[in-house]
């Protein structure tokens, strides 16, 4: 029997939300299961699925009501998620608004009055908050958004809602807008701080936010005092969202490469840990008769729905599986820590293969403000399934490790975070994993900058460096950018006039002379986030030396890949690239 | 919300096959859930379905091993289904012989042992049986068909196999190829007989067959004596398949317009009924536990895969559903029975709308020796949720009520059956549920003429007719089949010159003058078997007399439609017509 192609581990069948509605009898969920993305439903407990739509969108939010559906869909990729409804066994979805077909609704919320209170940008670029009676289909106006994009985050059974403000990517304040008028839910609303989510109880408001904090914790505030109060916090975990049943709150929180569930018992203020069956929580609804509904995350399995009823138990609910890949056969990183130059601990992932070939590939992720975390990735699994050995080390600037950890990487982005991929591969050198000369480093956006500034700074270390719409050089990287970036990336990278040195000295290109291992790029021709100058200048530089530089150039692709097609010519030709080097 | 549309009756989930394995914890089934055929899989419990293959493929016949599934696929429809192996956890088919390629395997069966003995038309038209080693995949030829075409039946544990001979459609008999050479299941295979399912048990071989009876009935060859030993039949029931389990025997059975269950207790001779999931069981298997899986069609529901354990508890494994029409909503007939002419009883479909229009569609099956059975059929469904009422009569020449009942119509085309149409109409009108002058006739091949027929004897009853592929004249019909059908025309049909008069009193097209009310004609450009002239012939009388007659030609079809699209656009327009006489 022949082994699995690469195309193999992409021709997995994704969901991407679900919905339960309130008896726990219909599950409806939005999955490419028949090569498209449609909505199917489960009359559960049977979980055969059958399809409700035809028209081969991506939903992004879905809610069942008693005899229909409310369902967003896109428009071919276009991102714009626009409120349609359908008849609970399925047809073609209409709009409930024609003219806002190209406008997004960013959320929206829905109260047992057959009541939907969202937010979208049709006729306002800050937003308004509308409400649509859905028997009549008649929808109002409700809030205008004046200094701030405002979102609805909640509503109460009698119609008062939570909506938030964004001021900027890290300040997200949240109101009730009461009899009263807009009450904030935390003291002093001008401290920057997080909203994450928000829930209706009996009198209170729940929410997450890091109000004063360094991780998200759990609040509340009463609707009646609008005293706000925090409920618990917890270590080195963010409490990111939660749920209502009855009598507790599940809630689930990150904690570096992945997530957790705990259950809170409101009354007795009792925290318990809830075991998870997946590695990170997509999303989480819980039933009228407190069944626990998640769509959950692994590095070994892809998307898949679980099930815990009161007892405890878990169920999956859906069984999706890598075509030709045997059951169990997927591999689940190991979590390590280890030490860094300066005693700070970095998390990373380890990836051993059953059969390893003696060659260990590092790979700093994107971002760089962003997490490698335990979830399904189809390159990962191809290569360690084909022997190599991966590690993925979260570096200072990594999200989910607190908000001074994540900042540790702004206007430092060749010290820091080089020096902890360094220690990570000196510690897999330590514990005898990895050998010096037999290493790659291979990385996208941020991780193909620093793959480019591995090769220039510490090239005893490898064998061969894969560069994917990565920077070499941070001056030309900042100039080019568009205008309206240039303060974000002033504060993130650092600025080009006053940080010169720092720049030069933290760019790759500056350490050409010293690359000597085999490399190979690839970039995006319509990149418009990193220039396709980029990987042409260092290429050309490197070529002139006599270095093995091999380029791949996709004219149809921008920053990161958006056709499965390009992206599994990339994954082959990579492959080829890292067993060129292990055969020499 | 918009009603159903015909499209959602036909974007139906099918499952053609499917088979499990002996735990009883692996179910593949050929489906097109995907849009195409492809294999999928379920691990039982579990009942979410997971893809095996991506060659969008229809599968006639599948096998779980240890570690590999056998399966046929053909190729873009040819039927010509080959023998395949792919990995349990799915991929790529592989085909056992490359040469068989433009063959096709008409039966395979499987030993504990990892051979497989399989007959095909690859060497030889009369078809050879050959024997495979799964492990090493050699194939060696066993035997060789000479007289008519051989077909593997049954394996033995110990690699002795039951085959038969085809002689006719109405002749097949079977033979046991034992170290004494081949020995007939029955005293005298000359006698035309028919052989439908074989089964090794121990010491026995127990099938099913017609032998001297006029329906089939369960027998027994003694493997030691060959002694043969008609075991049970049942009154006016067909006993088609068996499966055997540890204690008992499971047996389908035909009768009429639906099948039943029995289960046979084989030492205590015992026969007891099983209750039925569906109307239709298109195939059964009992896994090593006793759990029986069944295929399963019914009028109102899609084809669905059951289980029942051995506490005799039936669950859905599958939930297809037709896509937009709630749930429950689709009609169920009611089965009828009636007088005919000449006392003989006849049986017939009825569907009753929900809101009936007062409008009754009269339709006669095709073949003749065919039988309308309760299966989903989307344009049945489609009219009945519109408003129709529809009669199916299985008139005398109908498959399934005997041998003699089928013989009925032969050489007598034009009055029995059409008699016992007539006299279901009146039974219509004797029970209130049709109207004189408010039926159309509906139907295909011989179901077309037959309506033509109707409307030129009996045009008092009718308000509309839809002709699809229907023959005007019986003896240009029997001029244009091909040479070599002519004898069995003559035998079913009539002889041209013996029976001429007969035959111009049997065809439609002598009753021109009569015929009153509106025609609705559909025609096949390419069909072979009745010619486009017998739709335009009839055509061109009925406009020169001033009838109104809309006529419909596919240039892309012949006998029957291939096309999904053009079925579609028929049904819309049959749809149009029927309303248009009815809103006059």
């Amino acid at each position: 029997m022949p082994s699995p192609e690469v195309e193999q581990y992409f021709q997995t069948t994704e969901i991407n939300t679900f919905s339960v509605n309130e008896n726990g009898e219909k599950l409806v969920f939005s999955t490419n299961l028949n090569g498209e993305y449609n909505l199917w439903a489960m009359d559960l407990p049977q979980t055969f699925p059958y399809p409700l739509t035809t028209i081969n969108q991506k939903s992004s939010l879905l809610h069942i009501g008693p005899d229909y559906i409310v369902a967003t869909f896109e428009k071919e990729g276009d991102e714009n998620y626009q409120l349609h409804y359908l008849p609970l066994s399925g047809g073609t979805p209409l709009p409930f608004n024609e003219r806002e077909s190209s406008s997004t609704c960013f959320h929206a919320c829905f109260t047992s009055n057959n009541e939907m209170v969202y937010s979208t940008n049709h006729e306002n670029p800050l937003l308004n908050i509308y409400k649509t009676d859905l028997q009549t289909n008649q929808t109002t106006l409700v809030q205008k958004g004046e200094k701030a994009p405002v979102v609805v985050a909640a509503v109460s059974s009698n119609g008062t809602y939570v909506f938030t403000e964004t001021y900027s990517n890290t300040h997200v304040a949240g109101f009730y807008e009461s009899t009263d008028g807009r009450i904030p839910l935390v003291p002093d609303p001008s401290i920057p701080h997080m909203i994450r989510d928000v829930l209706f109880a009996d009198g209170i408001v729940y929410f997450t936010t890091n109000y004063e904090k360094e991780f998200c914790y759990l609040a509340s505030f009463n609707l009646s005092t609008y005293e706000f109060q925090p409920v618990f916090t917890l270590e080195q975990e963010e409490v990111t969202s939660i749920q209502l049943s009855t009598d507790r709150l599940v809630v689930s929180t990150e904690e570096g490469v992945k997530d957790r569930l705990y259950e809170y018992d409101v009354s007795e203020g009792k925290l318990v840990s809830i075991d998870t069956p997946c590695d990170v929580i997509n999303k989480m609804i819980i039933t009228g008769q407190g069944s626990l509904f998640v769509l959950g995350q692994s590095a070994d399995r892809t998307d898949t729905i679980f099930k815990r009823d009161t007892d405890g138990e878990w169920t999956q609910v859906t069984n999706t599986k890598v075509l030709g890949v045997q059951e169990g056969s997927l591999i689940k990183p190991d979590i390590v820590h280890y030490e860094s130059y300066d005693g700070l601990s970095i998390e990373a992932l380890l990836f051993r293969p059953r059969y390893p070939n003696g060659y260990t590939i590092l790979c700093p992720h994107g971002g760089p403000q962003k997490v490698e975390q335990m979830k399904y990735r189809p390159l990962f699994q191809y290569l360690v399934q084909s022997g190599y050995t991966l590690f993925a080390p979260n570096f200072r600037g990594s999200k989910g490790y607190g908000a001074s950890f994540e900042k540790m990487v702004e206007q430092n982005w060749g010290d820091g975070p080089r020096l902890d991929c360094v220690a990570g591969m000196d510690w897999l050198l330590q514990e005898g994993i990895a050998e010096k000369g037999r290493i790659f480093a291979m990385g996208g956006s941020y991780g193909g900058y620093m793959s480019l500034l591995l090769a220039g700074r510490h090239p005893e270390y490898f064998c061969g460096i894969v560069d994917i719409f990565g920077i070499s050089n941070l001056l030309t990287f900042l100039q080019n950018v568009p205008d309206s970036w240039k303060p974000l990336m002033n504060q993130l990278v650092g600025n080009p006039d006053k940080d010169y040195d720092k720049l030069v000295r933290d760019s790759p290109i500056t350490y050409v002379d010293h690359m000597n291992s085999p490399m190979f790029i690839i970039h995006g021709q319509n990149d418009p986030r990193v220039k396709i100058e980029e990987s042409e200048r260092i290429m050309s530089q490197l070529k002139e030396k006599g270095l093995d530089v091999k380029y791949l150039l996709f004219e149809d692709e921008g920053h990161g890949f958006s056709k499965k097609r390009n992206e599994i010519i990339a994954y082959k030709e990579i492959r080829a690239f890292l067993d060129r080097q292990v055969n020499e």
